[in-house]
């Protein structure tokens, strides 16, 4: 993917819309000051090319933060607007209904559209993964299993096996079976993966190199607030859905959740553009995408409940009240359309469908937890070598030759997973067969039970049985799979193809699960005199479910690698469809979860924002560091002066250089140079386009014009140039904090209120008057550097703009949050030797 | 319920923690000005005292509300002294894992009570409910089923009769039939129901006044940060949970749903006093009350997950995300302790167990749309009646009788309740016969069908019959029933005895839903060949289930009332289990509160909290209006000056003088009268504590000693009276906003920071420099006033205080939020004739 360093690196500008500005101004004008607003607006023609909205108005530019306050506050007036309007005649009405409505319609076609595309893919899927074994005579576009369904040659016993379905080998020289018959499907599987990887990382390559990855870290970034143009564009859609058809198909292992979530969001963007209440505002917009991304999670499980708990939990960041029950519609909607495209063609809603038969006792809970230490063990083992392996990656050679990797990665895993039969099949196949409990009709290895010959029970309740020689060798080829799912697993995730991480969790949990399930089950069955089993396994019960202790074993793994709590659970919860067993679900997600924890806070997603150093500041974080804002902002006291303007003496020249010498977001106005009190903050692209539309549209204002802040421009002589008034662009309620204020709660009102920056300014003074200083914060969340372990180390990554705040602070920073740094506040500040007035 | 307006009407005041502030204190000295800590200190043995907490810091008085910020700001501090602490010594470390593990302890021994506590209030409740009608001869403490169960004599098909459960006239004259045995067990319910609601309600008066209603406002009120104490007090759980019993078994018309919140809020609350980590944070405690919620109507409903969005989505107010996995594990817990006392007597976990064997039609939307209209128009219409009603009581003689009251109720109801079989039994068995669907073997009257002789068809899958004359009559009397419930639950909620509305709500809407279903299955059944029901109801089939409809009238009922969304349809899925039927229940719920939101916002527990007074700003609401800060701080321009120390002249009597003069919350501190730059703020509470303290235990200080709030005081002669140092209590951090911040952010940074005041600067100035000047915004929450319809009204019923404020700024905040107003905000300000700093 394109996005790199130097990209997120600049500073993060935005534009105030005039308008909104005007309407403070306005506003201010009719309540508060109750002047005539011709009096106040002066020479008002001056300013009449400020009226038409500047071009690129309220729009970011790229890797830029969004100001959430600034958004609302749009939101609010728009909605005012229309209220106000609605009253004026029934067109107006009418109009402000379906404006009113435009909420449900984007809901019901994110719904629509999501579940149409997760049902196609599920469809293409089944048919290419099967194509690399064989193709369906009576039908090419058959998968195996529509295939033998559609047969009438086709028998119970046999349900796999049908004349009109043959594998290349038979197709090509006749013979089913022998040596050479292998070799040749063997060859051809590998080639058809080839084939497939090598098609999607050129797609990926060549149309929308957005496509690649699971998506959800960028999804949380960019719902966090940051601008990523493209992301969740059309043609990402359009790659995105090709490529993982192709990607899944190939036999990576790899799942196609996470981007089925993206593939919601691209929708959900889609559909933004039709009504103007969404396109325009970048915070509605996101009320939009977190919705569209339970719809994708509902659509990837077919857990709509689960779905809009884990776009709360897991990717949100602003989410209302509102939002959830739009979120929960979008995510029903997408289930049923995908039911009714029926795609696993059993008018089951859930990806893994399992209906056990036994009730768990307490003792297994042992089992249980120990799964959920596998399970958070293997998530902190996942994350840091996949870690490690995309940050050489991203630093060596390596990066370089995308398609190479994938192919290369491709090849190894076609030639590994087809001798095993549980890796040659697709990893949600697998899933699904270690997830189902051993019926008395089942062909599969894993039931391969000695069956007592005397037994006439209903096929439902089977009582434990001794494993046959089958299971025994099904154990051995399931843990062949888990090492080779570990290991593969940190290889694939990352690579420029699409790739979810869920399903390929799932199987190393699923695999690990049902081993374990097998041994306790066996166990139980031999031993039922030892004390754990004495009291709930008598011989001739069916007390140990090994299918149960999959899911448990799925949900430990899962949890471990995403850290996700309660929509985990209720995911797992929602495949069952009973209360029955969310007790094991849950002890294994909390101790999977607390294991994990212990190695490390972060799971595989906030790894993946910190690697790619999007800028993300964690909801759930808690700062627990002891600084004052007084300690973080910029600039400090021995450092070049604050960058200010004043209301009423600087001149366009002025502002020119001062934009161009510095790279600041925006500049506070004061009243004066002596006397720094603080009039509002402007912003510097505002400032820019201001003055470029005054050089070319307004007479007389050349580089000695006067800029005025003020409310009206005094009376100058004829021989003046022309002054240029830019109170309409000026921000009049910046957000301020005392330089007193904790760090923590500048944290949190960052976090809470989505600001962009925020300037502090200095209560009280200094014992001596001229320690008095004003100074101006601005924060910048940047993730460039890990944690480093010495001021030493520190001193050699800092670029240049980072040692005006002296190294102590940075490394006090660093150390009081060990684990990474999410937010770098830098600041400018300036003191004066004599009186002024802090702001 | 004793809480009246008197009691809620002061000025909330509250308390700085002094350690509070000394951190910050400090910490500025240590980092920031890297001073000596010594010499800052200076006159250090002066403010000896304050090292000592005060009396009763850090916690807040009766009836006011506490400050989010400083709360989460004091647990920060805590956790980090407990971390630092951890390394010194294993001792320290394990205490710091124990306080780690509390919050799980906590929850889990809340799950284990509430469960216990709902196990037993059920079981309570059945055999109370049937002692009403008779006794259980073998056995008296069993309830009519269980008495049943256990006798021998009992015959599938009259599941209800045995000879060991006797009625009371039976019992006392032998007769069992006849007029005279129907006229001496009428008076005997009636007896019992007034005995059993005579004792609740005398239980609520005499121990425990806040026992009383369904609690729910008031948990909202304290879950967004008010004080009420006892109201979840030891002696509030225990009376509540035994009038629960008796209200409920007196047959009046209402639920142990909402009381059973309350009742684990109080649970909550008891083992919140066992860790201090939460009995001295009241911002810790509300996370645990929060969960403790979803803890209680996961036992009310069997439906854990519903329980926790609950609480998410009605009653909580700051709800993390770790809050979020935590109240999952108490609602959990909670849930499987009552599976495990198994008050229904069937393993099931829920209240209403349904399962329906037939889908529904895409037809059968429209009757499902027009039972959700009918839910929002029932919810509207309770909602004002109730309202009109509580107000009457509120404000006539009528409040003064409670007890009167509430025999006359059920008096009233017992006597029209009883000759209809449909509400003389509880209302919960009433509405789970009407969830269920009619099996071949149902005996109840609304399953009188006529049966086809022919058919022998399995007992599941029924089709549509023509309904018999029982069905007729059963029509009959639940259209009565129907009314009845509808008027008497008006006067029942509200009354001074433990009453839940889910319950009655729902049974209006189950009954509404029966009827219309039996209708449409009538309709099908007669004109299958109607155009509409051609496509999908041939004749012979099963197409049509009334008990969905009663369901789906159950919910848009539920919804209309209470405004649930999400929570309300997981609720009612978790009832079924199955995703099937949860786009009509949707589909439901969505009209019913679309409906009723057209004709008012506020759901019946918003109203109760506006009723009562209680301050809450709802989260939800948006502001729409147009002010800025300036129009609505107090004091106005021409008021009288804004109350305000200084930092180093006021005296001792002074400061005594403005605690006495004015009933502010605090006062800001500012550099001198003539340069009113804002130092910081200083609570109001603090302030009289420390010099109470100060005049007891410190010598010197004196009526005329000097307050400083500077860092060191000057060198006085010794002539003159110690000075008092106190800036250890000043909070150098007050929040303050621009005079020009919209109050929509303002409101917003009120709603999501959890401030209690915030102070407004004046940035930059006026066109002539005496018209600057230092305002204070306070924000009081109150909802005293309905919205008055003109000025002249208005003057009416503002107080002395509010007079300071324009009556046309009031004027235009009224009707700029028509429904309500939540927030008015009360200022101070002051205008100085001469240059002073805006701080």
């Amino acid at each position: 993917c394109r996005l790199d360093l130097s990209q997120t690196d600049r500073y993060y500008e935005s534009v105030y819309n005039p308008c909104e500005i005007s309407r403070v101004y306005i506003s201010n004008q009719c309540v508060s000051s109750a002047t005539p607003t011709e009096e106040m607006n002066g020479a008002g023609n001056l300013m009449d090319f400020l009226d038409e909205p500047f071009p690129d108005v309220s729009t970011y530019e790229d890797f830029h933060t969004i100001d959430w306050l600034r958004e609302k506050s749009r939101d609010t007036d728009r909605h005012r607007k229309i209220t106000s309007k609605s009253k004026e005649s029934i067109w107006e009405l009418i109009k402000s209904l379906l404006d009113a409505w435009s909420g449900w319609v984007v809901m019901l076609l994110i719904g629509l559209l999501s579940g149409t595309l997760a049902g196609v893919i599920d469809l293409a899927v089944d048919w290419m993964t099967d194509l690399k074994e064989g193709v369906c005579l009576s039908a090419f576009w058959y998968s195996h299993e529509q295939c033998c369904w559609t047969s009438n040659e086709t028998t119970f016993d046999d349900r796999d096996k049908c004349p009109q379905w043959q594998k290349w080998a038979e197709l090509m020289t006749g013979h089913a079976e022998g040596a050479g018959a292998y070799v040749l499907n063997y060859f051809l599987y590998i080639l058809w993966a080839l084939l497939f990887s090598f098609l999607a990382v050129s797609l990926v390559r060549v149309f929308a190199p957005y496509a690649c990855g699971s998506g959800i870290p960028e999804i949380k970034t960019i719902l966090s607030g940051f601008i990523i143009r493209g992301y969740l564009g059309k043609w990402t859609l359009l790659i995105k859905t090709v490529t993982l058809v192709l990607a899944v198909s190939s036999g990576l292992s790899l799942g196609k959740e996470g981007p089925l979530v993206h593939v919601a969001c691209c929708c959900g963007n889609l559909f933004c553009s039709l009504f103007s209440k969404y396109s325009k505002n970048e915070g509605k917009r996101r009320e939009v995408l977190s919705a569209a991304a339970a719809a994708g999670v509902s659509v990837a499980f077919g857990a709509p409940i689960g779905g809009v708990l884990f776009s709360l939990e897991e990717v949100s960041y602003y989410f209302p009240l509102k939002t959830l029950w739009r979120s929960f519609f979008a995510a029903l909607v997408a289930a049923f359309t995908l039911r009714s495209i029926n795609p696993f063609g059993n008018s089951r809603l859930v990806l893994f469908y399992v209906e056990y038969h036994t009730p768990w006792y307490m003792a297994e809970l042992v089992p249980f937890i120990l799964l959920g230490v596998f399970g958070g063990l293997w998530g902190t083992l996942f994350i840091r070598a996949n870690i490690a392996w995309c940050r050489r990656r991203k630093t060596t050679q390596l990066g370089k030759y995308p398609v190479l990797e994938v192919i290369a990665v491709t090849g190894i895993t076609a030639v590994l997973a087809y001798p095993n039969p549980y890796t040659r099949r697709s990893t949600s196949e697998l899933i699904s067969e270690l997830f189902n409990d051993c019926g008395a009709l089942e062909s599969s290895q894993l039931c391969d039970y000695i069956n007592n010959p005397n037994m006439s029970r209903p096929v439902d309740d089977i009582p434990d049985r001794p494993a046959g020689p089958g299971v025994y060798n099904a154990l051995w080829q399931l843990a062949l799979a888990l090492i080779f799912k570990i290991v593969i697993t940190i290889f694939t995730f990352g690579m420029k193809i699409p790739s979810g991480l869920f399903i390929p969790s799932m199987a190393v949990g699923a695999i690990a699960g049902r081993i374990v399930g097998i041994a306790v089950e066996q166990m139980a069955y031999h031993h039922h005199d030892w004390i754990i089993f004495k009291n709930w396994c008598r011989p001739g019960a069916d007390c140990v479910t090994p299918g149960l202790y999959a899911m448990v074993g799925a949900a430990a793994c899962l949890g471990g690698v995403t850290r996700m709590t309660v929509s985990l659970v209720v995911i797992m919860f929602e495949l069952t469809g009973g209360l029955e067993y969310i007790v094991p679900l849950m002890a294994a997600a909390v101790t999977s979860k607390w294991v994990a924890d212990a190695f490390g806070k972060e799971g595989i997603y906030e790894s993946h924002i910190q690697l790619n150093g999007y800028p993300y500041l964690d909801v759930r974080d808690e700062f627990t560091h002891r600084t004052l804002a007084t300690d973080v902002m910029r600039p400090r006291r021995n450092d070049p002066p604050l960058a200010v303007l004043t209301q009423d003496t600087t001149t366009v020249e002025d502002v020119e250089t001062l934009i161009k010498d510095t790279d600041y977001n925006g500049f506070p106005v004061v009243v004066s140079r002596e006397s720094e009190r603080l009039i509002g903050f402007v912003q510097r692209r505002d400032l820019t386009l201001a003055i470029k539309n005054a050089r070319q549209k307004q007479d007389g204002v050349v580089s000695s014009s006067v800029v005025y802040f003020t409310e009206d421009a005094p009376q100058l002589p004829a021989s003046n140039p022309q002054p240029l008034k830019l109170r309409r662009i000026l921000n009049l309620s910046p957000f301020t904090v005392t330089d007193h204020t904790p760090m923590e709660t500048v944290v949190d009102i960052f976090r809470k209120l989505g600001l962009r920056q925020c300037l502090v300014t200095r209560s009280g003074y200094d014992r001596s008057v001229s320690q008095i200083y004003l100074e101006i914060l601005e924060i910048q969340v940047r993730r460039r550097f890990p944690p480093p372990s010495s001021l030493k180390e520190l001193e050699g990554i800092l670029t240049e703009e980072w040692l005006q705040i002296p190294l102590e602070t940075i490394h006090k920073l660093y150390e009081s949050i060990p684990q990474r740094i999410e937010a770098v506040i830098a600041a400018k500040s300036r003191r004066t030797p004599y009186e002024i007035i802090f702001c």
